[in-house]
This record gives C-alpha cells, structure tokens and sequence, in this order.
C-alpha cells in the first residue's frame, strides 16, 4: 500500500500592502507573502477529512489580520510574527515556514527632497525574507536575502587558465564584461538585529565588493562578497550565493573588415552559467 | 575566518534540438538542459586558481556533442549520458545533476493523419527528467515528472467542513470548480524500463484520475493521483506532486438581482493555495 | 495651450469563467477580457469631472453580468454582445472595443473517451477575438485569430538566394528548420457566420498549410497560409499575420572533429526575424 | 485572388552592448533594437523571389556594425543612424522604424561616490525611443519615451462622482491609492535637441507632478502629467499615455471585528484600469 510520507500546504501568493502614517509621512510595506504549515493533516489527504484543515483562504485573512493587528518595520520581523501565530494558535500545526518576497520603493524625489507619500520602483531588485518555525516554542530560524539584483561591470573580469581539453572553445580572457542577477540569502544569528540596517549594510557590501574586486572569475568574486558580508555584518551567520552569468559576448566583427576592441557585445539570457556558494564563519 | 562550506556550478539554459531523420520520418527532440556539477573546485573561489575548472560554455559545447554522438529517445536516457560524462571523465568531478525539460510537440495532423516532419506544440505542460551521479561509478538516481500540466473540472468536487475559527470566512462549498497546474516527479526504481511508455503512462493516469475522482478537498485528489500513478507504473518508488490550486471564484452577482447557479466565476492566479505531497510504496 | 486631442478607458485584464450545464456535459468558456470605450470623456481628463464616466469597476461588473444575463458559444458572440452594450446604453460613450483571449482547454479523454465535465490545457495557443462598434446602431466589426500557436517543421523550408553585400554573413540554407509562433488575425464579412466552425477551418487550413508547404521562406509560406484560409473560410475578408522565425541555429560542430548532418541545433528566442503581412480578397 | 496589400519585416529582439571607453570611466548603452523594413519585397511572398531581401540576420549584424563604425550618446541616436542606414543603402527599402528599448544602469556608488565602471539596475523602468523614416532623405520622425515605469502614492488621490446605475457597486473614494506602470512616448519637434537632457526633465517632471498633484482620477492625473511635460521641455510636440491603474484593494476587516483605516490593502495585477490619452500642444 502506497504511504503519504510527508505533506504541507498552506496560501503563497498573498500581496499584503500596508501604509503607516506618521503624521503627513507615510511608510509603505508591500510584501508578496507564503505561508506554508506542516502538522496532523494527513487524514485530509488519505480520507478526504478536513476537520484538521485551516483553509488555505483562512490563511490569507490570517496574513491580513496580523499586518492590521501588529506593528513591524521589516518583513523579517514580520515573517517571524506570522511564522509564530500558526504553531501557537492551532495544536495540529507543527512548523510553518513564511516567505516574503519586497519590492523596492523609493520616495520619489521632488525639487530633490524625498517625498512624504509617493514612491517611485527603485529597481528590479527584489528584498526577501524566510522564516521558520519548527515546533511550537522554538526559536525561529531567520534568512534575509535580495534577489535579482542585476549588477554588470565591463573591466577589471577575466576568466582564463581553466581546464583545457577537446570540448573546449572558449578563449582565455584578461578583460570581459561580468554581469549577473545576484540572488544571496544570509541566515541571522539569532541575536538582537536590526533587519534593516542588516539589510542595507550586506546590500551596499555587495555591490561595493562587485564594484572593486578585480576578479578571476564569478566564483572569487562571489567569495570575495560572502567573506565581505560576513565582515560587514555580525548578526549574521553564513551567505548563500546563486550568480548566474549573464552573459555579454564579443560581436564577431572580423567579417566587416573592423577590429573589437571590448566595445561590442551581443547579450543574453540563456544559456548561463549557473554557479553557487555557501560560505560560514 | 570565513570557510566555503560547499559549492557547485555548470551551466543552464542549454537549448537543445535534436532531430532524428528516419527515412522521410523526422523525431524531434527539444530540451532545455541544466548540468551542475560538484567536486575539487574549492580553489577558484578562494584563490581564483581556474585550473581544474571546466568552463561553463565546455560543458555547453559538451550538452550538443554528447547529443551528437550518442542515440537516445527520451529527456531521461538523455540525462543519464550527461550525468555520467562529467564524474567518468574529469577525476576532479564529484557529483552531476541534470535537470531537463521538455515541451510536448505533438505531429501535425493533415488530413486526420500525424505528418512526418511537422509539429505544433500539444500544452503548456513540460514533461521533465532529472539525473544525479553522486559519485562516478555510482548507479544514477532517475526522476521523471510533468509541470505545468493545467486541468480544471467543473464539478465533482468540494472543500466543506474544514477548521472553523475567527481567520474562517470561506463558506462549506459542496460543488466548485477545481483548477490547478499539476507539477508531478516520480523517481524510477533503477530496474530496466521504457520511460517513454512510463511517462506516457502516468500523464494519462494523472488525467483520468483527476477527472473521474469525486473531490472532497485538492489534498484527497492529489493522494488519489498519486497511489494511481503507483498502482499504473511499476518502475516508479514514489511521487511527489505540488498543485497549486487555481482559484475561480463564484462571482457575487447578488448586486445586481441576479442568483449564482455555479455558472459565473472570476479566475486569478494568485493568491493560491499551494498543496504538496510525497506518496512513497 | 495644450489639448487633449483623444482618449479612451476601460477594464482590461477581465478574467471571466463561465460554465454551462447541459445535463451531465459542461461546457467551459473561459476569457480574459479588455473593454475598451471613447466618448464624452474630456471633462474627467480637464477637470476631474467624473460625473459621466462610468467607473472601470462597473465596466468589469458589466463583463460578468452580460456572461450571465445571455447565451453565447463563442468568445465572438460574446464580444459582439458586450461591444454593443456600452453605446446602446449610454448616450455618453461614442465606441466601445473589446478583446478576448481565450486559452484551449480540450476535454479530458478517459479510456479514450471525452469526459463530460474535466479538461486539460491544449496548447500554449489563444484563440483570440476582437468586435469594435464605431457608434450606437453601426454593425461591429468582428476579427477573430490565434496567438503563440507554436509550429515548427524539420525539412522542406529553404532560405537562399538572398541579398548578398557586406553584412551577409548568412550562408544559403536549402534546408533548415523552420520554427515560429503564428500570430493571426482574420476579419468577417459581417455575414451570418458559425464562429465556432469558421474558427477550426481556419487553424486546421494554416496548420496543414505550414505542414506541408514547401518553403523558400518565411514570407512565402506565410502568403500561402493567407491564401489557403481565405480559400477555405468564405465568410473572411482579410487575414493578417506577423511570424517570428523563431531560429534553430546549426551548432558548429568542426571543434570536436564532427560533421552538421542537420541534426544539432541550439534554440534561441532573439533575435528574431519579425514577418508581417496583410492579405485581402 | 487573394492580393497581398502591405507588407514589412525585419529583425526584433537585437541585444547590443556598447561600451565607450574614456580613460578609466566607462559609459554603457545597452539596448534591444528592432528593425522593421517596408519595401519591394512583395516578390518573396508571392513567387519565394528573394533576391530583394536583406536577410534578417543580415539586418542583425548591421545594428552592430552601426554601432561600432558610429558615436552617438543616447537610443535616440543611435535610432536616427540606423532608420536612415536602410534607405540611403538600398534602393529596395521603402521606409525604416527603429524601436529601442533601454534598462536603466546607475553607477554603483562606492563610498558614496559614483564608480567609474561597475553599474546596477535602477528600475524596472525602460527608456523608450521609436525613429521612422518614412522614404529616403524624408526627416525621421522621432519618439522617445519611458515604459513600466512603477508609482504609488498613498494619499491626495480621489475616484468619486462617477456615473451610477444598476451596474455600480464601488463606493466614492475620496482617500484612495493610486499605483500605476507608466507608459508615455513623446515626439520631438525636429529641431536640435539634447536627449538625454530631455528624456531626464521629462522624467522628472513625470515624476514630480504624480507625487505632488491631488489627483481627482487617473484621468486628471494625467492630464496634468501631459501638460506639465509640455510646459518642461520645448523641443517635444505632444505626449501619449497609457496609465494602468494597478488597484490596491481595502481588504475587508470587518469579519475580523476590525476597522479599515486606509491601512491594509491587497494588491492585484488584474483586471486593471486602462486609461490613455494623446495631448498635443
């Protein structure tokens, strides 16, 4: 007999827009939200009973009232008060696990002063957060990361000297275009943080790193991030990297009669090279 | 001192197509392939030392020459090549995983018959197939699946008598619409099997069991499917399925005098409930 | 001083499902829909003066009512009905435009049987159907189509004898693969006219016309698909394409000592050869 | 007989990367260019005569050609070169259009201060520039413009006032959200112009009216934002919008004995509101 060996569900997709008022200033919270549970619901799977069942509907209300019910200032600190409420308000759910996904909003700027109420998308860049709880009382685990943060730096990038043999092509080069969609997450150490701040600090360290290092490849530059964000930041843990290399490749331009010159490239999205790390201290 | 716990790299995106020319009969493989490989590369991130890394674009020019040089007739059989190539040819290669996917192109019928060298494409589904060699020598571990494989029924199915609490506005619905986009990965047992056949078996199996089972919740529909699949095809040890459920939402037409009989509905992608299961023999 | 010289609003984005329930057989019509309207607008516009502007959200209430309040079979019957809605009720609105996509859902076969009630998704394609009333009492004028109808065939297309100066670098193919998304658009005669009927004749004539057309490229076999629907489907007056050559590019195999026997390709989906045309009785 | 009426063709989806090197700073213009032709080619259709047409690719290769054999600092520019290019060189092209499309890179700031080579994405926001040259020595008619370019303001926005019949249900805001995705294009006049200089003021001034004005619709809204360009930048002679008004919806607290106090919203990418308007001087 066939056997459900795990199960979870729970609502993702959730768009929750918050505004704060201050006074005439206003803080925006916008937060792609997914909350998933695990716990006693296997009778739901194997005989169709759903008594145990919170709706999946239930839990986009529930994403609703906490925002309405509880003041946060980050989706950390949100994903925490979320990740908490499950486990402690249902005896059958055992963990639950909440994903935020953030756009990023700046004031927009007028006369060059940072507007009170209206902002202007600063960025493909995505901000997210992951929290986990594994039981009832324990103390969740907390991940910050950015995604899709395209950086692009045309010098001081080489990639040569590497593996030589019959599927090879590819050229040595002292001085390529190096561009990339950086997705990172870093775990907080589970101490008193300012998320924030955190944010800001490891987001700054790693496109500054991008910036100055002189690079030997995606996977010292990479490196190089995780040990400067390590540094930068102390509340945190370890940082995990995914940088696939977007690609800019030298146009062929032998066939017109001119010379490249590092100075025109064809882009592209696929295919990429995919490459990873997990650093710790 | 910050250490790199663990790393990966290869290359994705891979664009693959591969036509077998039978006579006036033409086969038509098309893949997107992933091939990430671990092993003794620590050095490029630490000291951007490149020596014992294969490039990523080797590896992609090795994706079209093993397709090349080799027959196979499924994104699986595919997989295991490429899985194996990389830990039995390069020492400093640890593991491989390959991740494939695959739209359906069905023949073109002319005249009610499939023609021979022409294809439109049969769904939005993409079956899939994923290979891992942990360690040369090491038989591959083989998964199949199917993603994004849309159905709906229009009755048949309910979501009643769930949790009920303050979070609760969803009512009992004893007939509704049930929507989702199945993703599915089975993975085979290691004996010999036709995963062509396999695959064509469970994808009609999920189909049949998705629109005959009388529903009481997207959980006790997902666990049918899955003890079928089982019961169908031999050479699979187990399941896993995700089926976010694609809403659609009885449309209050009270407003406006008129009465709601199961007919009228706004459809939306999200939020969506998101249920997930692993059904193992 | 500037003028507003035109304008125009409405509700995009509508996503209707409607059921109909013939005994056990249900019957699925499932759009997203835009409504489109010009008239005695200028005030909102000049002065924020809404007072006959009818609010986008009524526009979206007035999709799901019309749904329920007739019976139509087709996403043409249904445009017509709504185009003609707007100027026949409001003596502020001038012309009403509305568009539906409509994705294929084919029905479910159970032991080869089409099932009464469950479906599946048939095709990346959308049906596609436009109807614009000009002005109250004036007949619509009714496009019906298909969008991203993926089509590719592995022999009979050619592409030579081109232009030939410096920026040819382009070799003479004699027989390449020939892939591409069918955009169509066809225009009625304002005839009485089988929506449903014209429709299929329509896709199966381009389907088989693409499958066994020899073709010197892309224009070619696109004139000879205006031709053949217009030679099938009498109650058309037009049809108009635009086919992306969506390039399977030969994947240069003399690095690795192999010979291009037209059987490995790289897919790509830019840049894209981008062909239109517009062809009338 | 059938008869081909109008014609065109080209190459969409060109991906350039130029970078221009002035000594240790390094300025970046990337863009995905479309090229689409008009002229004698009515032969490849009709009779697959192709020896009028300049292959697709071969239009490819010229937007890199063009682009390393000439300076220019801005899309707009670098559209003027290439709609002229076809004309002036073939006798057979008719008329030229150029679009471009441009991500915004900002200087990654290190230590506060701009950094020389190293960029990051600064927006979801594309810069937008459209040339057509209608017939050889014709002046090219010029647009530049931005798309998707994403703001939200959480207050002075109001939608009351409007039209009220059977299928009304939204209630007067007077205290509403307002997000929308602009898309605007603008025409220069033809006389000299800096663009760069212009696409910023109209940027900006895009910007700065959204935030500032007190908004009685999306209409008015834009309205303002036209006329406020127009009164910015001289050298442009109308302006386009299409305004999609991205709902933040109140979610109803009242099930959960709570009060909406223009605090929590959902947000929603469909059905949206779908305003446009052509403002001329």
């Amino acid at each position: 007999m066939p056997k459900l060996t795990t199960n979870s569900y729970g609502k993702s997709g959730v768009r929750l827009t918050k505004v704060v008022r201050n006074g005439k200033t206003h803080t925006l919270h916008e937060y792609e939200v997914s909350v998933i549970i695990t716990g006693n619901f296997a009778a739901a799977y194997t005989d169709g009973d759903n008594r145990q069942c919170i709706a999946t509907d239930s839990i986009k209300n529930t994403v609703y009232v906490v925002a309405k019910e509880n003041a946060f200032d980050t989706a950390e600190a949100f994903g925490i008060l979320l990740a908490n409420h499950f486990p402690n308000l249902y005896k059958q759910v055992k963990s639950c696990t909440v994903e935020i996904t953030e756009a990023k909003w700046d004031r927009i700027k007028v006369g060059g002063k940072p507007h009170v109420h209206s902002f202007v998308n600063g960025g493909s860049e995505l901000h997210t957060a992951r929290v986990s709880v594994a039981k009832k009382g324990k103390p969740p685990v907390i991940f910050g990361g950015v995604t899709n943060l395209l950086v692009l730096k045309t010098t001081n990038s080489a990639w040569k000297d590497f593996w030589t043999d019959r599927y090879r092509t590819l050229k040595d080069a002292d001085d390529r275009i190096f561009a990339t969609s950086v997705t990172a997450e870093w775990e907080f150490d589970g101490g008193k943080v300012d998320f924030a701040k955190a944010t800001e600090k490891i987001r700054t360290t790693l496109l500054e790193t991008f910036a100055t290092h002189v690079s030997l490849g995606v996977q010292q530059t990479m490196q190089a991030m995780g040990e400067a964000a390590l540094a930068a930041e102390p509340a945190i843990k370890n940082i995990r990297f995914r940088l696939p290399n977007k690609h800019r490749i030298p146009f062929n331009l032998d066939p017109f009669g001119l010379k490249f010159e590092k100075d025109i490239f064809a882009w592209t999205d696929e295919p990429y090279g995919d490459i990873s790390a997990f650093i710790e201290r």
